[in-house]
């Protein structure tokens, strides 16, 4: 047996981020204490409605919101259902629904699951960079188009969208503008009127709260229909009992999150070095655009090998990164996000994503630099396709 | 100020319940170290995924199901329009649903919401001790008929109702039997065969774990939309990335809840020793069959007073209950299970739920047997309408 001992490095954070120790403390004080129903009329309800509110005010204030624009949910995906089939539901006058081909499964699943109901559906391209053809949108979008779905931020490839630019587009014609911010909000700053959105969906486990929790916001004003049916929780537009302690933990990870902001110049050094030190490897590619992209997001292709191989070694190495997005991760197919930023299949095939957080040390990226590139080397020199390999 | 200490007697366990020690430390075990995505293909990631699988084995063999039968959702009004808007989604060619008058929220808002989309809906009515007329469903039910959805038991009175018998109805015309059990699971037996059920709906925090996690069951070969769509989670029928804490704490939450049905009989009788005591008040009726209800359910009318006021001075001695359901508890409607079991609303008004848990203990019903009697006292002394009262 090997006397090392392996380390453990993180660096999945686009897929889950681990609850900040001082959001389990948070969760913890409401799971044991504040666990009241919030629709209850006596003082433990009350206290577990005013505590929600509290937290409603705190996210919407991050957002630039009211806190009556801002919805709790169960998940982004959730978020991410609502705000577009609930907005189809309520406006039956327009047909036409614009997206983009790298979208979340979230979003892609659901404009498919409208298209059987007979919504028509524009999938916009995007460059090699990973940015929308806004020219595509253009000649597509008309009076009949109801909605416009980009998201603000990649989760593959990290790739900030020009929402605004996009907004205004969709105005014009009198359409909705709905963003996925599932990966921006809580990594960087996030204002719903500076974006345009009409409708902005957002995820707690992205930015250390747990799994298990989300919100829509919906600007005032806009007409959507519920997806969740009940009682007179959110204002009666998501039913449900609240998920108190998540929406407490919801709340306060954000509060970190914009706080830690101010290292954000040490995460994307953090973030260049990888870029910079993979780069060297030959027959390497950076996916994506170089800077605007998230500051923790890395995404490179490998030549003539197997991202899942790769995968594997790191792991046993203790170092979690992934292939494409861990939504798919079970799929056989290569990430539709690279195959549409041009990657051709072999090469998306041999891609990872590497997404790092404040929490992540020069002394993990040390070692993430010192186990993958002879990771490579090895199955390179194992791959029958790798140029001096053949027989 | 009184010297006399506050006692605190939670008595409202049909609202939410207290997250159970144990399982707060479950929980607590996956936010802190199993908060792997269960979509990740490493170590970590997969531990998550060997959790939840863990999870929908112990849940599943409870109810009497397979785990490919048991979809995990965010709550029990998320199962409940899951199930319906589902079911409707799917299938096409009925047009009919057939509900009863006293369902949940959850589940009338839903049928009213399906309404509008041009579903025709029969809300059945029930009798004076809150059973379903079941001769409203013969005479309402006809090859149009889509689903049949009647709870198991009820929330504010705790009726439990003949699903099989309704569910054997509903087959008879090839109808769906779609049953919320979500204040009966963790607190009745209940196994899906034996009730026919097609859908069932539950949820955690009606037994000791958080609110936030519920699930649905989903009998083989039922066809159902999604009412999420997303990733590959929960065999591709339900996205977002799952809630791995709160799914460990449901499963132990109902290992706890059948270990402890075994201590059925005590608790009933906590509730009679309720129901005897306070029938003892003059003008005071118990709603609901005396017998043929959840163990822990007690809900009383007392004539000439109102229940909100009574609640507000049981919440200064400490004591948590409810007057109709915590859902609609903002609301100055009378409860419409009440009114649909014939009480009258002035009745409705002044009546009282008081739902205990294996957790409550003899002294604490001594204690609610202290207080409220004088509490009604009190009120009715005040009240211009009391016999003998009038000036």
């Amino acid at each position: 047996m090997s006397e090392k001992k392996v380390r453990f490095v993180y660096a999945d954070n686009a897929a889950t981020t681990p609850p900040h120790p001082e959001v389990v403390r948070e969760i913890n004080k409401y799971l044991t204490e504040g666990w009241g129903n919030p629709s209850s009329l006596y003082g433990k309800g009350r206290d577990a409605k005013h505590a929600i509110t509290d937290a409603r005010e705190r996210i919407s204030s991050h957002l630039g919101c009211s806190p009556n624009e801002l919805y709790f949910t169960s998940c982004g995906t959730e978020s991410d259902n609502w705000a577009i089939k609930g907005a189809v539901s309520a406006n039956r006058g327009r047909n036409h629904i614009i997206t983009s081909a790298i979208e979340h499964p979230a979003v892609l699943n659901t404009c498919k699951s409208l298209e059987k109901q007979g919504m028509r559906v524009t999938y916009a391209g995007v460059d090699s960079d990973g940015f929308v053809n806004i020219d595509e949108i253009k000649s597509a979008i008309s009076e009949d188009t109801l909605l416009v779905a980009v998201m603000l931020a990649n989760n593959e490839i990290g790739t900030i969208q020009p929402i605004r630019e996009i907004a205004d587009i969709a105005h014009r014609y009198g359409a909705l503008m709905f963003t996925d911010a599932v990966q921006a909000v809580g990594s960087i700053p996030v204002n719903v009127s500076d974006l345009g959105a009409d409708l902005l969906a957002m995820s707690g486990h992205k930015m250390h709260a747990p799994k298990g929790v989300g919100a829509l916001y919906i600007k005032k004003g806009t007409k959507i229909a519920n997806l969740i049916d009940g009682g007179g929780q959110e204002s009666k537009r998501r039913g449900g009992t609240e998920n108190v302690p998540y929406i407490m933990g919801f709340a306060k990870a954000l509060d970190i999150a914009c706080d830690r902001m101010a290292d954000t110049p040490g995460l994307i050094k953090m973030r260049d070095r990888v870029i910079s030190e993979l780069s060297k490897i030959p027959h390497s590619k950076i996916n994506g655009h170089l800077t605007r992209r998230l500051p923790g997001n890395v995404n490179i292709a490998f030549e003539y090998i197997e991202g899942e191989s790769m995968l594997l070694l790191l792991d046993m190495a203790g170092i979690c990164v992934s292939t494409g997005s861990a939504c798919s991760s079970n799929s056989l197919e290569p990430s539709h996000v690279l195959l549409s930023i041009g990657v051709p299949h072999e090469k998306a095939h041999g891609s990872l994503r590497i997404s790092l957080s404040h929490d992540n040390t020069d002394e993990e990226i040390d070692y993430i630099l010192e186990i993958l590139p002879p990771i490579v080397e090895r199955l390179r020199a194992m791959s029958p396709i790798y140029p001096g390999n053949q027989i």
